[in-house]
């Protein structure tokens, strides 16, 4: 259960495991509520670093620096969820209270857990089956049928750590490409749309929930989102109570990004969710008085919820790689917010920043 | 005449001087452009510092710090206006652009000068005259008439600075408060209230100027700024050539502040300018979609101004001191935006924080 905590005052410091963009946009909204941030992360002047307090530069399971990172940070809080368990762990015995918790991690670091979870609170996801060997995956392939996904069950976003399966004849060659790992296998979605809802729990158990979200994917990232995306009563509320199952099923606090598929017959499956503010989230900063990344702030530091209605439409697009050229012609357009990351390097695919472009709702 | 001038890249070095509130807020901005920022400040940890890439610690003309930061910024600008002319010569000398301009911090820098030019580009201001011994102040109280308000021509800031003279008999001892500096005696303002322009002129020249703001100042510090001010579209019309003529006469690049006598009889008066952010402009931050720091650092970036239409009518309130202790409460506020400077000794009467209420236009 969430425990009673006093509000965090600010000139509190907060820390942050990572150092990415999400990172930069948590740290640029404890900023603004006066607190100070402290970075974690193995890359020297992170893009978060850059604009914080300061950065411990140490791998992420390095235990003296968790320790050190642990005794000067009040809260600690992740910008992603494969942070080790015996981290969590070492943060705890620092005296840092952690948020989203041990639990909320634990679940969302494995896809079979995280499936099982949510069937058991009532949110449908597609069939699928833990794949340990060979004959598991021949087994399932028989019940679930094919076209279907192999995911291993940790690590990989983006797409990565996954390989369709087309006919089961391609079952041994998939189980070599995931390296014979422990795996998942889904069934597919016959899905109309993907959408996605970013909410959030305080200490206090409050919820609140911002409008859905409609997102594009290609190659399995992100492209945009298109939010308040336009949705019947019935599905919004649907998806308002799978949020909610889901944070109090996890003794959640802080933003949860959680990823639909939208049936089109008013049936909802959740494609996976994820501990923290979340990409599809990022129209909030343009489209919200109170962003995702300032309710995080509040929910992990004990805060009341800012609040969640949309006074625009948004179309939050990814820059990716190559794409972050654009920024000067972006620039000059009235309607557009960019948000650049300070990334160095353009590396082919990497996110580099995201506009917002904004319209009346 | 403002010089050609390809836009900074993103991941480019902005420098500021002065590492208060306006400092932070700026480079808050600067970061969401993927820009980093280094503060030059004489107090360890600024405010400023604590959010940005790096501080130098230093006095404001030390020679050597000033080369070192002129060298790692690609553009130098500042939180006040007292920068010391030798400091920006300095900067210049490292290599540094520097905006906005040593011409606007001249002027305004010194209210003589500040009001000469003033009535010059066909802004009025109070009666005024210059002071330079008690016969030019007992000489200028006949012409001016009492109450008037002698202030002295340099530095003075929320009231400091300025004795207000209700009687000829008062002015040897006014004189001797001001301890005998080169002083300006300024007639008294009949005003109904006071307003404030927050404008920008970017490195091509273009102009944009925000709604116009009403201020109530207590004990000669801000208290509200309520915004857009409720004004007739001939008084809008006013304040906006002003702002346009100041900024062209000052070959401004950047975000100018400028107070205004309304006398409630269509005529108004310039109080006097400010060459950066402004306290009365923090209202942009929930009321527009670019707010005035991301507008300073576009300008001085030379990147095309962004939009300063309202979309919310705010009321900004200043938390001096001990008020900051309503952050707990203002936090539970749906209506209420709280800016937190990350301060560490509520001084009596200092600047802590700052909360925008917003309303419906």
């Amino acid at each position: 259960m969430a425990t009673p905590f006093a509000p965090l005052a600010p000139g509190s410091t907060i820390g942050i495991l990572g150092g990415g963009q999400l990172g930069r946009m948590l740290s640029q909204a404890a900023g603004r509520l006066g607190f100070d941030v402290v970075i974690l992360d193995p890359e020297d002047n992170s893009p978060a670093g850059r604009v914080s307090r300061g950065q411990i530069v140490a791998a992420y399971d390095d235990p003296t620096a968790l320790n050190v990172f642990g005794r000067v940070c009040d809260v600690v809080t992740f910008e992603f969820e494969n942070v080790p368990a015996t981290s969590m762990e070492r943060l705890a015995e620092a005296g840092a209270l952690v948020a989203p918790g041990p639990v909320a991690l634990a679940v969302t670091q494995d896809r079979v857990e995280e499936k099982t979870f949510l069937n058991g609170v009532g949110a449908a996801t597609v069939a699928f089956a833990a794949i340990d060997s060979l004959d598991d995956l021949t087994a399932a392939l028989d019940t679930l049928g094919t076209p279907s996904v192999l995911k291993t069950r940790r690590e990989g976003y983006d797409g990565k750590g996954q390989v369709w399966i087309k006919s089961p004849r391609q079952a041994e060659a998939a189980f070599e490409a995931i390296e014979g790992r422990p795996a998942v296998l889904e069934a597919r979605a016959d899905f109309a749309r993907e959408l996605s809802i970013i909410a959030a729990r305080g200490r206090d158990g409050a919820v609140a929930v911002y409008p859905l979200g409609e997102n594009r994917h290609a190659g399995g990232v992100l492209r945009t989102t298109l939010a308040p995306a336009v949705v019947d009563a019935r599905t919004e509320r649907r998806a308002r109570a799978i949020a909610r199952a889901v944070m109090e099923g996890l003794e959640y606090v802080g933003v949860i990004g959680i990823e639909l598929f939208d049936l089109g017959n008013g049936q909802l499956l959740v494609n996976e969710i994820a501990p923290r503010v979340h990409n599809t989230g990022h129209w909030t900063q343009d489209g919200c008085v109170c962003d995702q990344f300032e309710q995080h702030i509040r929910a992990v530091a004990g805060w009341p919820l800012g609040p969640t209605a949309a006074h625009a439409r948004v179309e939050m697009q990814n820059l990716l790689g190559e794409e972050v050229e654009q920024w000067s012609k972006l620039a000059a357009k009235a309607d557009a917010r960019l948000h650049l990351y300070g990334k160095t390097e353009a590396r082919p695919g990497r996110k580099m920043a995201h506009v917002n472009r904004v319209r009346p709702l």
